[in-house]
């Protein structure tokens, strides 16, 4: 479905322009985006290495090797046996390069092992990998949009289900099981933080049992194809407060003028400008204490990122959250967090569940 | 239940007699150890500063704060806003270090940024940190006893089970599902891997259905306040082959006598010579495609790793999972996996489910 080969080309390219000579991808999403290879984070060492001439080399664990679909126009393959030393390897690939990139996620261990071996300046491969990765191909969006509807599936069927009296670990699980029963590969572990818990936007679901009154943050979903969901919905357990009602207008609110802002030619800090000042003027501006957003597709927070100081212009093709919140410490949190796509003069919604208050019992 | 302060103290006194000024822990089980919390991997830098004098600085993002428990006896806590940049903190509480220790998993994007900040030299922790991590504290033992009896009647359960008919996947799911109803917090992605599947030892279960006459390896764990479980058997759909039953006999065999061998000062390869000679003489040898074993505790593949060239005398508190497997590529693959503690006089298995070849429908 992906031309693997291409991709490898146009980062020789973008080497070239920046006077890299050899780029490294290790666990995190460039392996997979330039071979079609995910290596799982391992103290075995999986890296690709390009060189901006010459043939780019997979070394990998030999007892991973037959989980490699190999593309010989790709890359060469070079399983490492137990007994021997992977950095020696993958410093003799490197020989004769004065600059080197590293992809962002690689292990500490592996770089010190390189920089002690090989005499070159070593820097991320971020900057490079994102102009790469940033701009989705179509194929890449349809991966994306799947996955999307599928977390709007689980959605739809929490609306009939029963919270109350429940932990919020078993919620979870629910969740989880859901993700996958609606055509993910995999689901990762689903947020679901009930009533104080709320205000904690990464909170670990855990023993408590949600009660009546509470909001519940559910932020959820998995990977299909290699591409990530991630979507939150917030329920509230009987009826709101008036405060939470409050709150929650003013939420949605500045969600859909997320949304609405997110264009060709917006810079990214644009669109977490926009939610924010509707939080803000409402006098809730204090209790939003992340960004608007974060990229997304082979990985779960990728650039772009929706932030204060981020000033590059959004284009077609790109994907990324949408998702401010409100968190009261002691008291509620709520979140809606949406993936959008931006089109040629505007942006799609990936996600098209119901973004109201939830009610469940 | 564990005592931070005094593991901090223990890293500061080896910090010193290895001229180490500052120890760098984020991603990974270092922080967890020494501080009792547990960092999602993220492009949002978390990190420990612990310095060989003065207090220890937990940095990590302002939204992940209300997931500490705090410490103050340990360290102070410093939560960056989205608009700070992470780096040039670590940087500042780094100043004045001549040598910084960074933890193994510790994201280069990270590493290669604070090289450019700090003008010092950066080394590896993991030789710093393994002194500390793969001796057990008896109440870590137990933890991975608890999560070890956990998977015992995982095995137990599945051995009423029908594989026949059923895909990979689906039978992961159900692994999954039994592992946390036994008492994990978690499980991890299981390994079901059938048929001419089996002789990947890292096979992802997809899609492919179990037929009668295969083998089925299953390898599977989760999470148990934080220490890991991660146990293999296999099973075989109908009546296996004779070839199969004389290589379950040797592998068999192979693993009592790595269990037999795992003793107070033998060393590490010696083990995983001991499994490897079993299977060699009995001509499967080069069917073992990788080492013996591997440590486990908070992090499901640590130190000790039992593989030739490591010479490190096992001790009491040590532990490590034996696993010698048999891999025939296009025909069947077989593993049997332990978790054993090192005592004070020989080792005691924390695995004690049946070991032989578990026949299913």
């Amino acid at each position: 479905m992906f031309d693997f080969s291409t991709r490898c080309e146009r980062a020789r390219t973008l080497m070239g322009e920046r006077g890299i000579d050899a780029l490294l991808a290790s666990v995190g999403s460039d392996l997979p985006y330039l071979t079609g290879y995910h290596a799982e984070p391992s103290e075995r060492l999986t890296m690709l290495v390009l060189p901006r001439l010459g043939e780019a080399t997979l070394l990998l664990p030999r007892l991973e090797a037959p989980r490699v679909v190999e593309r010989p126009d790709v890359f060469a393959l070079r399983p490492w046996d137990e007994t021997e030393d992977p950095i020696a390897i993958a410093a003799g690939l490197c020989a004769g390069s004065d600059a080197i990139a590293v992809g962002e996620q690689t292990w500490s261990v592996f770089v010190l092992g390189l920089q002690r071996s090989v005499d070159a300046a070593f820097r991320p491969a971020a900057p490079l990998m994102r102009e790469l990765r940033m701009r989705k191909e179509p194929a890449e969006i349809d991966l994306l949009r799947c996955a999307a509807h599928a977390t709007d599936r689980v959605v739809a069927r929490l609306d009939g289900a029963s919270f109350t009296g429940r932990t919020e670990r078993d919620v979870a699980r629910q969740v989880e099981a859901m993700v996958v029963e609606e055509g993910h590969d995999v689901a990762w572990g689903a947020i679901v933080a009930s009533g104080p818990n709320a205000a904690s936007p990464h909170h670990s679901p855990g023993d408590r049992v949600i009660q009546a009154g509470d909001t519940v943050v559910v932020d959820f979903g998995g990977t299909l194809g290699g591409y990530h969901s991630d979507t939150t919905r917030t329920f509230v357990a009987g009826e709101p407060s008036d405060r939470v009602t409050d709150a929650f207008a003013v939420l949605a609110e500045a969600q859909r003028v997320g949304r609405e802002t997110a264009a060709p030619g917006v810079p990214a800090q644009q669109v977490d400008r926009a939610t924010r000042a509707v939080i803000d003027d409402a006098g809730w501006g204090e209790f939003f204490v992340h960004r608007t957003g974060h990229g997304i597709g082979l990985d779960v927070h990728e650039h772009p990122y929706l932030v204060e100081g981020n000033d590059l212009a959004l284009e077609e093709g790109m994907t990324f959250s949408i998702e401010p919140g409100i968190y009261v410490r002691g008291e509620f949190g709520m979140r809606i967090e949406d993936i959008v796509a931006v089109t040629a003069d505007g942006s799609e919604s990936l996600n098209r569940s119901d973004r109201s208050l939830h009610r469940v019992s």
